[in-house]
């Protein structure tokens, strides 16, 4: 940001971030409460008297200058003092309108894009490491559950029961947390809403099962979705499968440096358009994945970015329909020099019989 | 709101509320994506189409006119419609800076406090229920776990295997979730801090340990707080255990309809001040707790509040200080018309050895 305020490409004197993500990105800090002031050579991150020390502690390598006061009104006039003169630039997405006419009585502010999510898409080493990590979590979290659903038949379990399972057990092999609401989306009408939020609900034969489990590590996210089949599954059932199967794997043949995630998502979606399920592909093919779950890069029709190095993104086609249920198969992928390499790697078993 | 505007009292046309919890509080409507508008006798509710289905059935009761629609503009532009011509009251904090600006083209806007924020801090019988209900989850999770404090002498648990426990067992007892991330906080440093995030530190004797958890049930939050003395206390240890106990129960006797929540913060903060202990005393002596784990009232030294019938608040007294520990005791309280009830029933019993 230094470098980009310094360029005058920009034409602003500073930046104003708001944003808990842009502040945690740019200085390291991780507390719940920071603004941060970027202006020529120097970075200012304010917060209050709770998270001083921890602030100084997580922004030794960064070189940040840390305001840490009680009284919130005196903490704003800081940062105002460290803005400056001239124009600063703030995202007005990031910021409520109160406090926006709050500042814009001292600052001469300019309404900007946030600068940070785009820098954001492209990861470092340590990010991926970290999102790496937590993949890896959810990975053994669903090798151990997975057996669950196999004995449902004999002992039922519901939807509840494998997400608790999930996020106890994402735990125990290293995350700090899940990394979003996992979802658990089983039978004729559940599995086929995308977004499920999970019943109690008994899992039980003749059901298609969707999971959709991520687990967070130091503040970087996994995301991974497997389905399944309980009981002898129907010819349907096998033939959607497999449809989603062969859509993924055309998702993950497709996704390298410089391609776009226009072409990325018609990958996937012409391999349902084609055998007559298009209309049963209700979202995106994917997202970008690092301190937030969702972030840019979008795969879908209506998106212009390019996909580049760096870039960790999902690839998660699925076909729903209410009445059948659904099935959903999402790895999770960092898109490398020379192609790509998937973090997410549980088997795609879909028969628990 | 249907009342307060046609009083007049407030003089605006209409009311536009973009709050998620004001939204679910106004129409029972729980999803993730929302906006009510409320102007005579007709309340509008406007979401995306994968919660249409979702709103009509949670809003039955309420009697509120659902749309829903995939195109964000379409969305903003009929909730424009439903705005109509006038003064349109808007919550300046609820809304980014953008957005208040898209609007403000197409609205008479004006900036209302939130309205809804006060209303909701009488709850009723069904709202109690709830609260009641995550309650009961905590204590039977707690109920479960205090035994691995006992056993870390012979078999060491870490404060994250204590925090894992609990979450998933109030789950097993009923729970949708935890109400906030648990705050188990042991040792010399780390329960001298009242906000700390659970570690990987092994709880040893001679610790104090501070355990603070709550339950979610149908979106309604509970607050407790358990403190423990592994192995043999020290004279220290029980001085101060003591005396955060006659705080708590000082606060716990104060609490009624018509008192101030000055006096609620007085009731405790005194008995410190007595003993020598005021400058361990960190925060405040409680909050109000809904749909939202901290609202209002708050009990403060600065807050002009009056605590009454329908009101559910903490009571949470606690001493720290890096090198000794910390001790806290919080129980969660509804206000009733002939005193309080306790609705948080977990011993208190501070000796594990």
């Amino acid at each position: 940001m230094q470098a980009l305020l310094a360029s005058g490409e920009i034409g602003l004197d500073a930046l104003l971030f708001t944003d808990l993500t842009d502040m945690r990105w740019l200085t390291g800090f991780t507390g719940s409460n920071g603004w941060v002031v970027v202006r020529s050579g120097m970075t200012t991150l304010g917060t209050d008297t709770r998270y001083g020390d921890r602030a100084e502690a997580e922004t030794q390598a960064s070189g940040v200058e840390i305001v840490a006061l009680q009284n919130r009104a005196a903490l704003q006039d800081s940062m105002i003092d460290a803005a400056g003169s001239g124009e600063v630039g703030l995202d007005g997405r990031s910021v409520s309108q109160a406090v926006w006419s709050q500042l814009a009585g001292k600052l001469e502010l300019a309404s900007v894009d946030s600068l940070v999510a785009t820098a954001r898409e492209t990861k470092d080493e340590a990010e991926i490491e970290r999102i790496e990590a937590a993949a890896e979590a959810a990975d053994a979290a669903l090798a151990e559950v997975e057996p669950m659903l196999l004995s449902t038949i004999d002992e039922p379990v519901t939807e509840a029961d494998v997400r608790n399972e999930l996020e106890y057990r994402m735990r125990r092999h290293g995350a700090d947390d899940r990394s979003y609401n996992t979802i658990v989306a089983s039978g004729p009408e559940h599995a086929a809403r995308p977004h499920h939020e999970v019943q109690d609900r008994t899992i039980v034969a003749g059901d298609t099962v969707v999971i959709d489990v991520g687990a967070l590590v130091d503040g970087y996210h996994s995301d991974m979705t497997r389905s399944y089949i309980i009981g002898e599954p129907t010819a349907q059932q096998r033939e959607i499968y497999d449809l989603v199967q062969v859509s993924q794997t055309a998702g993950l043949e497709t996704l390298q440096n410089g391609v776009t995630a226009h072409a990325v998502d018609s990958a996937c979606r012409d391999v349902f358009t084609a055998a007559g399920y298009g209309d049963w592909y209700l979202h995106g093919t994917g997202h970008g994945v690092g301190l937030q779950i969702h972030e840019p890069p979008f795969h879908s029709q209506v998106s212009n970015e390019v996909i580049q190095t760096g870039n960790v993104v999902t690839i998660e086609p699925g076909l729903y329909r209410g009445g059948f249920g659904g099935i959903r198969i999402e790895d999770l992928v960092v898109v490398t020099s020379d192609g790509h390499r998937v973090l997410t790697h549980h088997p795609k078993q879909p028969f628990a019989t």
